[in-house]
Formats: C-alpha cells, structure tokens, sequence
C-alpha cells in the first residue's frame, strides 16, 4: 500500500463537513475508526499487535522482549477541527517507510516498533499526552481517573465504552526499558524550513509550555435592568487579561493565547456568573515563560479586585524544557547528512509544540522528524504539506530506521 | 389553591441541581411540566382552557367572543440559570387574584383570560418573546422557522416534538381584536421599589432595547508555534470590543452587556478561528442607545482591521422605546391609589427589560404591575420576593382586575 494510498483512507474518518476539520477525539467513534486502520494496516503487513495498558497501539517487527528497540509513530487523535497532517503525517509515514526499507530488503539487527500513541492533543479531556504520560508515570491513575470531558463523561467512563479496562492503566517501565530510540516524524507547526527551504528538519527542543486556567466569578444579572454600578461582570476582566496576554508575551518574545472559554449562563441578556478563560503560553526558557504567566495573572489580579470579581487561577498542566537527546540528534543528522559527507545539511528547529516525544525524552533517547509546512498554519483545515514533501519525510525516516535498526 | 402552594408547585420544575437556577426552555420537557401545571390551574378553576396558534395558554372566565375582554398572565419560561420569580410570579399572581375576586364575590361584567406566553426569554431560539411577537405579527411566519437552536434544531421541529403544529403558527388579529386591555404582573428587575419602600409600582415605559451580533473571523491556528506576528487572532478585538461596550455605556447612561460568546474551535492550544459575542444595550432613548451602538460598533471594526480580523455585526432583533398606554396607567395609578384618596401613591417606573406586555402596547392598551425585589438582582437563582410583598402583588392585581372587568 503506498503512502498516497493510506493517506486517502484516512482522510474521510471524523472530518466535519461544516468546517472541513478533524474531530477525531479520544475514545470516540471517529477515533475507533482510526484505530482500526491502524490495526489494519498492522496485520495487512505481518506486524505482531498489540494493545498496551495504556491504549496506545503498537506494530512490532521482530522480538519485543529482545530490547534495544527501535520505535517510530505518532498520534492520530486531532484538536477540535484540526488538519489531516498533525499526528496522522507520522503514522503514515511510519508504515511507509517500512514499506521503503523492506523494498530496500532492509535487514534489521534490532525490533522495530510501530506506535500510535492514544488521546495526544487533550481535545477532549483537556490534557495533552494522556497516553505517553501515563506509560511514562508523568500521570497517576488517581490523576487520569478524575479527567473528565465536556459532557460530564470521565475517562474511565470513556475507555470502559470504547472496549478499553480502565482498571489497567498506569506506569509502563518494562515497555520503555525494552525501548533503544523513539523517533516521531511530524509536520511542522512553524515556517522555518519553509524559509530555509529545506523540504525535512531536526528538532533541537521543545519549549517549556503550560495551561493555566483562570476562573472569574461575578453575579448573573439582568443585563438589561442591572445599574453599571450594581454589576459584579466576569467579562470585564476576562477582556483585559487577554489583552495583558498579548501584551506580556510580545514584551518576553514568547507565545501567549486564551483560545477557549466558557461562560455561564451564557445567556445573551444575562450578565455572566462565571467566565473561564484557559491561557496556553510558551517560551524560550523557564525563566521568560514564568514571566509572561506572572504578568498575565497580576493584571488579572488586579482588574478582578477593580470589577469586585473573584479570581482562582489553576496550573492545569505543565511540561519543562525538552532538549532532545544530543547524541541521537547528531546521529540522525549524521545519517540523513551522508550524501554531502560530514557536514550537517538538514536544519535543527526548536518547537513551541509539546509531542509524545517530549513526554519520553527524560525516559528514553527520542528524536524528532520535521516536514515542511508551507504556510506554518497548524490545528486548523489549513494545515498543509506538499505530497513531494511527505514523501522526502517518508525516505528520511527511512534512511534513519535503516541507520538505527539495522546497522 | 393558595399562593403558597401554587408556588411550591412551580418550584421544582426544571430546576438545575447543580446552579439552583432553572433551565425552562421553550418546548423543552421542563417547559411541558409547567405548561401542564398551566392547564390543571385553569381546569381546576372551572376556566375554559385553549392554546391558540402559537402556542400561547389561554385560560377563560366568560365567553371569549364577547369582546373586551381583560386579560393577565405572564410567562413559565426562563432564561439559562435563571430565578424563580420572573414570569412565574406573574402567572401564579393572576390565578391567586382570580381566586380572590371570586372570595369577594366580585361580578364579572367582561371576560377575563389568564395567559402564558409561550417562549418569552429567547433562551433557547435567540429572539425573546416569540409568542407574543407572533401573535402580534412583529415575527413574520417565514423568520420564526428560520430559527434555531444551538443544537441545530429548527423552531418548527421543537414545536412539533413538543405536540404543536408549527404550520399553524402566525399573526393572531382576531384573537387581539377581543381585548380590551392587558395587565402583566412582574417582579421588578431593579431596585427601585426598595429604594423608595414600596411593595408594588406600576410600569411608564421600556428603554428601547437591541442585540447585536458581532462575529470576529480571524484564522484557527497552533497556539504554541505560530508567531505572534502571524496571528490573525480574534480574541483580541472581541476583548477590545467588551471594554468598549462598557465605556460607551457609562458615557450615555445606558447599559451594553457581553454576556454570550461562542467560539471556534474553542480548544486551548488553539488560536481561534471565529469569537462571536452578543451585544445587548439599551438606554433611556433611540438617540442614546444609537450613540452607545455605533461607538461600540465603531471600536470593533478599528480593532478587528487592526488585527486582520474580518468583522460582521448583525442586529438580531430590536424593539422601540415602549410607552404603556397612557390612560390605562392613569386608569391603575387611580384603582391603586383609592385609599389614599385622589393621589397618587404608586411609583411608577422606567425599565429596561423586555416583555410580552410590551410587544402587545402598539396593538393594545397594556400595562404592567411591579413587585419589590430587595436586591435588584434578576435573570439569577438570587431573584427575589418576599412573600408578603407578592401576597400584596396579588392583592393589587385583584384590585385592578376588579376594577377594569367588574365595573
């Protein structure tokens, strides 16, 4: 099966057709759907499948008991209304370039592992990486049980219905320790090799990033009898607080949004009693990230105070710098440098995206994979890399599975 | 039937465990409890019941052909959250002040008709007051099957799936041409009663009042990779547009509230691609609310060009300064006032709420009784009344019924 071949069956399974975006979300019939072409294409290939405790799916070649595995994959879950690249480019690829080095008659000296990891963009429990960070222990049970969706619906709720044992999910330390490398190829979320024109990339970091929500509570009221004076309006410094985000981040050279909300009763003629705002920043460093999220929530303090709005804000997740493991990056480089000798000729990136390869980095040598994006537009229908381009990310990951498994 | 018992009825109908507010909207199965609550009053009393055809309860004491007939009532709906008092207070107090005028022996020489309006608040299709609206012929047939709700569902099939023929619906002239005056019985939604120590006030006018729709379409993109100089971000002119709002309000005296928003994708790691909030404003005249309107409206558009944002504003419904019927104000001021001689010792009000009363003042004299609210606060579990202030509510509704259709 080519890669245009897989990637047309994909295509069709939880787009919407108002928006034209993806709604694959974790343990829902659309991510069923992606799942089961996974297993598929598993099985259509020989591949030994299985089914961690944590959900994510795995492909292997070769003995996983033997260890020193080499491992490659993503993610096919999406964000709301999200583009068809992010996660899915990874995972096609995977296959694909599988497909390439058994073309190649490839042998392999070590197990080759294939995986999609579940729930990658916390679309529907608000938390990114739930499967990555539960196998990594970076999640408790206790933590993971109480996730729970927009609907009320918990994740144990959610895994029970989808066929999943709730009840089996935890640290996976014996499936990381059989692990050699993790390589996650992924389109990018930036116009850096766009510029540089470079068609693939290395990535160097992830920046630290984190979600803060911020809970503003007024009174409901009348908005049509309700005196200005009389009010006690959440609204008022939600607003100035998206506007000190913006503000803080472009004074630390950061990245800074409020891009969900939710608002009760939410009613056009009632003031609001809650508005709940989340803020996504990122930076270059600890240092400037704190910054940023420090000023953005001393200007909501105080314009809170202003408005006589009470003011809770919660950390809800949090990943530190990830710097990719130096020595497997410079080998990558080294692999996918060969045809011009010693020099490094594909670029090294550093990212704001977290990636279940961030999450298993301070577990196991990983390594990412970029493709270039042409117009950097990421989570939305109008993400976008050229086929050529996919298909120079397919024989990159290739050249480099070739040069970890079977050297 | 006491007041009393009436009331703790009502009370547990559509009442949300988790607010403590109520969730009655049109034609939902809260609203089904209420409206058959409505009927067992009226047949429980000997009254001729009927739902005319929009859906609107009518309750009859005497021959409705008769012509001239005085009618009260109110509505059963609420808003998203809202109190116990507004509409319902209006509903009980005209069957509590029929079964007093029937205690003192009152003589009928009109008919009387007690009524619920069906969807009042606009809670559930966006537009309030649709019963009386339709009856009225201020909502065209075509415009109210074009409406719906924030499920998809379309008026005409919720009406259908509660039991009504949505091909029925329409102007109702026949049916207005019978009345001779309308008197609505509602809690006040301010505080001016408690301000000046009355326990009932009468109606002079509603502020003229509107709501706009502002949709700010920008481009759905990763919060944690694209540069802020690439951002084409929404949230940022919806935040300007929500200070704006409150200061050309406070410069006209008026009131301009954001109090819904909905937004797309609506996912934290993600820069949205549509925020669409709903402005409602209304003031003491047409001049100031315009002024209030187009500064609003002015502000967004330099903020949304500033951003990269496209801008529609759209008025979704709005209705003119309401003055109530000069002579039938006169006519209750005098009723009420009768204790005290010629003087006139009931407040009499300006308000900035919308009601059913209203939308019928240009086809009927209508007039509108108010009950202290110690708080102000309306639209809210918080809504309140004393219990002795609505017994004396209903004690003046007797009077003026007695009055108009006794005489």
């Amino acid at each position: 099966m080519t890669f245009h071949s897989m990637w047309a069956e994909l295509l069709p399974i939880g787009r919407s057709s108002a928006s034209g975006g993806y709604r694959r979300y974790a343990w829902t019939a659309a991510d069923a759907d992606c799942r089961a072409w996974f297993r598929e294409q598993a099985e259509a290939r020989g591949l030994t499948y299985e089914v961690d405790r944590n959900g994510n799916q795995w492909a292997w070649l070769g003995d996983p008991a033997a260890g020193d595995a080499v491992v490659t994959g993503s993610h096919l879950d999406s964000v709301p209304d999200g583009g068809a690249f992010d996660g899915p480019l990874g995972v096609v690829s995977s296959f694909a370039a599988l497909d390439e080095l058994r073309a190649r008659r490839a042998e392999f000296t070590k197990p080759l592992a294939l995986v999609n990891f579940g729930d990658e963009e916390g679309a529907r429990f608000g938390l990114a990486c739930v499967g990555s960070r539960l196998t990594a222990g970076q999640l408790t049970v206790a933590q993971a049980h109480r996730l729970t969706d927009g609907e009320g619906v918990t994740l144990p709720q959610a895994m029970e219905a989808a066929g999943y044992d709730p009840d089996a999910i935890g640290p996976d330390p014996e499936r990381l320790s059989r692990i050699g490398a993790f390589v996650e190829l992924h389109v990018e979320q930036g116009r850096a090799l766009d510029l540089s024109g470079d068609q693939v990339g290395l990535a160097s970091a992830i920046w630290p990033h984190g979600r803060w929500r911020f809970d503003f509570r007024g009174e409901a009221n009348h908005a049509g009898t309700t005196r200005l004076e009389d009010r006690r309006d959440p609204m008022l410094p939600y607003a100035e607080t998206v506007l000190a985000a913006r503000r803080e981040a472009r004074l630390a050279g950061a990245v800074a949004t409020f891009g969900k909300i939710s608002v009760e009763p939410n009613g056009v003629n009632a003031i609001p009693s809650l508005v709940r705002g989340w803020l996504d920043s990122r930076a270059a460093d600890q240092a400037l990230l704190d910054t940023v999220v420090d000023g953005v929530e001393r200007a909501a303090r105080d314009h809170a105070a202003a408005h006589g709005i009470d003011l809770d804000v919660v950390r809800e997740s949090f990943t530190p710098v990830v710097e990719f493991d130096h020595a497997l990056r410079d080998e990558l480089a080294r692999i996918l440098g060969k045809d011009s000798g010693a020099r490094l000729t594909v670029p090294v990136l550093g990212t704001g995206a977290g990636h279940d390869a961030g999450i298993l980095s301070d577990r196991i040598p990983t390594a990412m994979l970029f493709v270039r994006n042409p117009t950097g537009v990421s989570h939305s229908p109008a993400e976008f890399a050229a086929e050529d381009d996919c298909v120079a990310g397919v024989r990159a990951l290739a050249d480099v599975l070739e040069g970890l498994a079977c050297r």
